[in-house]
């Protein structure tokens, strides 16, 4: 699945030729402002994420004819530069927290908040940054895969609460956590492929080296994703 | 008008107590994105400023009772946290990008852009990010001051098209040039107080020790902003 991309011998250039979004929350949205406004690339996403993007008119900055935004199908495969074959799916999730309204739908399966597939040479990678719940379904597709990232943001469910930071659980904010029954090691224990924890919260102990957290993780063959991470397939 | 604040012991704080916005444009605003979302702070702007702000739900996240959005009326003054009294006045300038429209009206004296003055036991204070043309008031207001800082996002006007880096001039941005018999060399020259440049664009060449553009400006007593300069008055 290599495919290495250099900046080229423009003035200015990067090797970003793609962008697809999983959901339009603030952290995973909000970095396209530091982007614009002269770089081309193609802007990914389900009609439901995009949406919310078009009605902040910020990222009108992006303009049209140098950023395309296309609008992608659940479940339906979507060809990316270097001959990559993506594919989003619906994950159980929540609509970005600036949309939730009064009465915030949690935990649902919507286009609103999704994971992405990419298959090259027959290797697979699946990434799913946020997820409120593990089914049979999504445990078989990771199951599948080389390699996958998955929501790590927090240990325990109500770890905001214990530690201060914050009043709301894991769940509201539509994060399975780690540990417990319906914890994302307990769900997905048996997997034998490279797992890696992404989206760790700065509460969430895991992150401590030494921590019994961090040790029961690396110990279930589990990998804590850092900066600059990289993974060959 | 040294007020030094400290991050208090707080599980999570902040020395922030207020934000002053100057414009609504991505470069003044997006920063607020990762400052949500439980940090309580003031946010004050313009009437036109902070409407930009609202058109963008994204701002949201930045909860009214957590981040109270107060509206600043031009030329008024206005307190802020430790005995800081603040003015915002209009200066030549546009629309934020995202906002311009079909026919943006470029340098005109509006709400949208605004400089600030602060005033602190006697210590005066002026900041003007951006700004499309010098005139005798504001020339008065800058020289009145202990010091200020200003924009100086380019060196010459067509500094952009000329590197291969954009197809605007500094004028179509709303930004005054450095050089020329307009630029704030020229229309500057003569004040005695500290005078700092700014919002430096990286085609800028006074960003570079040693060109003959950083040894004119220095000459002439000014100052190159840098990442984490303090000023003391």
């Amino acid at each position: 699945m290599t495919r290495t991309l250099h900046p080229s011998d423009g003035v200015r250039s990067t090797p970003i030729e793609a962008i697809v979004l999983t959901g339009a929350e603030i952290d995973q949205t909000a970095g396209l402002l530091s982007l614009r406004e002269r770089q081309p690339f193609a802007l990914y996403g389900t009609e439901t994420t995009l949406a919310y993007v078009a009605e902040n008119p910020m990222f009108d900055a992006l303009a049209p004819a140098t950023v395309p935004r296309q609008t992608v199908a659940l479940d339906e495969p979507f060809e990316l530069a270097g001959g990559i074959e993506a594919r989003l799916f619906a994950v159980p999730g929540k609509a970005p927290l600036y949309a939730e309204g009064d009465a915030p739908l949690i935990g649902s399966e919507t286009a609103a908040n999704v994971g992405v597939e990419l298959v090259r040479e027959g290797a697979r990678f699946v990434f799913v940054p946020g997820c409120a719940d593990i089914g049979p379904a999504l445990r078989e597709r990771l199951a599948k895969a080389d390699a996958f990232m998955f929501d790590g943001t927090l240990y325990s469910d109500d770890e905001l609460i214990a530690s201060g930071t914050g009043e709301k659980t894991g769940l509201r904010m539509g994060h399975v956590s780690v540990a417990g029954p319906e914890g994302s090691l307990a769900r997905l224990a048996g997997l034998e492929n490279r797992r890696i924890y992404i989206h760790i919260n700065n509460t969430n102990p895991i992150l401590i080296s030494g921590s019994a957290e961090h040790r029961q993780v690396v110990e279930a063959g589990w990998e804590i994703a850092f900066d600059g991470m990289e993974v060959a397939l």
